[in-house]
């Protein structure tokens, strides 16, 4: 890994498990890679033996006793590296303090976050038919629970239905806790799905990712319950167009902050600037949220190879929320967007 | 909190979403609780404005812009607070550093781990309650889908049906990624459910969890389908021993230790020792991995109120892997075990 070098280190040390799979196929629950010039070893326990060596490439792998940390740090104590670098946001303060202890006070540690992120922001081709695979499989399953959802359903039971028919489908599981928030509860950005039956005349917020060969799908879909009032087609055209305009405004090298300000702005115009409280989106793949981030003053520059989501949403509290949700990937003359669920203002 | 000011702090910053729910009630992804004595704040981003009005009780809310710990540290600074404790097993590196630099250099920050996950390993008769409930659940989703585990069927589908009728009756979710491992995959541990599909001779570790009112259950059984040789018998026997052995040996007052010692001396005595490769059980309740831990050496001592699972098991490379447990209340003067699954060998 360049970054490293550049990075003036001898090496980085990996413990956020997504970056640890990215690099190396390791997908047990505990394990750090540690990348040295010329040798990647991967340092996992007991539980892990033989599934290590099974998904391992590219590195070697030293099955520890007890914590993997104080593993590494033993083993860089032995050798002669000087200056190794890490994640500070994935390694807590007290793991942080395991392998100080056992690698000895000679040892530097340089923080340098997200040296794996941006290699995982840009996608190669492969990935990228996985991506597509995930989020066709979260528009079918869309698609498939709409005959569902009408007065009297529980929330709970419409989640439900939505993850059993991801897994159904060969999903490994959603990617996050599904939303259903119905009614006034859709005027909370991260309802859970609760006990309350959907009722007629009443928004439903739909927001679902699916996890299928190791890549994230996110799809949200807001529909009505009935025949909407005309207020809420107003509102759902604005989020709509605060949504293409951030596809419109969404390219290799503008900064993220301008694919949010564009659906910002649509917002604002239509005075429901106030009511959008999120972000207008993030990168999307082996994690949920990913680089880059869409969101107010990002400077990052937006890359071919980046998928994102795009979520323009509003949340009205004591009436209910809209939020629309395409996942999209760039490429270096166009975008594509993944999800082909349908974006017309359903009214069911 | 009276652990508080034993530690010599002016208060405690809880990090840990889990405690900051047992503390004071509030469920969204964004939070840090900032005990003070005679006073308690959330702090969370806009997000979460109306839920935390709803849910929180016993703290203030305050809703920040951008970063919670930065605003956490910018209120500190601004008080007369000198030394605050936190816990760096909740902390990244990253966010220690946002803390501190919003805090300003005057703040002491005291690492005290623990503090929060001391209280909740005792769990009071409503709590206790809640995970009957939540064993129940996972017991009868367990007796329910034992039709289904047959010959032909893929690990993933039956993984599937798991959570689907966890869901379906009222759980929030899985605890954790259901494991369904069959044939030689079920000499791994911590498996993931495959496309595999299930074949006749075969040994199937079924591990599943659900969180029903906020509070996780724990249970695995191994059943085989066919008739088992008697080498896999005699295994499962010597589990279930481990098992008994471990529940004999589980009473307020003795070590944690001595628990895993007492299944572990059990599988010793049948030559299978070196199979078990990982530790007797752990704590269960908000969270599925929690205070106390039945593993070796661990010296403190299980109390009145604990919930823990009990769960040795053999993994043998080639082979399969036999896993038994179970979740018990340690009262005063007795055990409950909350889960009823049946324990005797099934061949399917």
């Amino acid at each position: 890994m360049q970054g490293v070098a550049q990075a003036g280190a001898d090496g980085l040390l990996v413990t956020h498990l997504p970056n640890v799979y990215y690099l190396c196929g390791f997908t047990g629950s505990t394990g750090a890679l540690l990348v040295e010039s010329g040798r990647v070893t991967l340092f996992t326990d007991g539980r892990y033996a033989i599934q290590s060596r099974e998904e391992v490439r590219h590195a070697r792998v030293r099955v520890t006793r007890g914590s993997s940390l104080a593993a590494v740090g033993e083993y860089l104590r032995k050798g002669k590296k000087a200056r190794m670098a890490l994640d500070p946001a994935h390694l807590s303060v007290a793991e942080k303090s395991v392998l100080r202890r056992a690698a000895g006070r000679k040892m530097r540690w340089l923080a340098r976050g997200g040296l794996v992120e941006e290699l995982r922001a840009v996608k190669d081709a492969q990935e990228i038919v996985r991506m597509r695979s995930a989020a066709r499989l979260g528009c079918i399953v869309f698609e498939e629970i709409l005959p569902l959802v009408k007065p009297g359903v529980r929330e709970l039971e419409l989640a439900a239905e939505i993850e059993y028919r991801m897994r159904r489908r060969g999903a490994a599981g959603p990617a996050f806790d599904t939303i259903v928030a119905s009614g006034t509860r859709a005027a909370l950005p991260h309802a859970r799905p609760t006990a309350k039956r959907l009722r007629k005349n009443e928004l439903v917020v739909l927001d679902l990712g699916a996890i299928l060969a190791h890549y994230c799908c996110d799809l949200t879909r807001t529909v009505y319950l009935g025949r909407a009032p005309a207020r809420i087609r107003r509102w759902y055209q604005a989020v709509e167009e605060a949504k293409a305009a951030a596809l419109e405004a969404l390219r290799a090298g503008v900064a993220a902050g301008e694919v949010d300000a564009a659906a910002r702005r649509v917002l604002r115009r239509s005075r429901l600037g106030q009511y959008f409280v999120h972000s207008t989106g993030h990168g999307l793949g082996l994690e949920v949220h990913e680089e880059p981030r869409l969101a107010r003053g990002q400077r990052k520059l937006i890359r071919a190879g980046n998928v994102v989501t795009l979520e323009p949403g509003i949340y009205v509290e004591g009436v209910g929320g809209i939020r629309l949700e395409d996942d999209v990937a760039v490429f270096s003359d166009r975008n594509e967007v993944l999800t082909s669920a349908p974006r017309r203002f359903l009214e069911l």
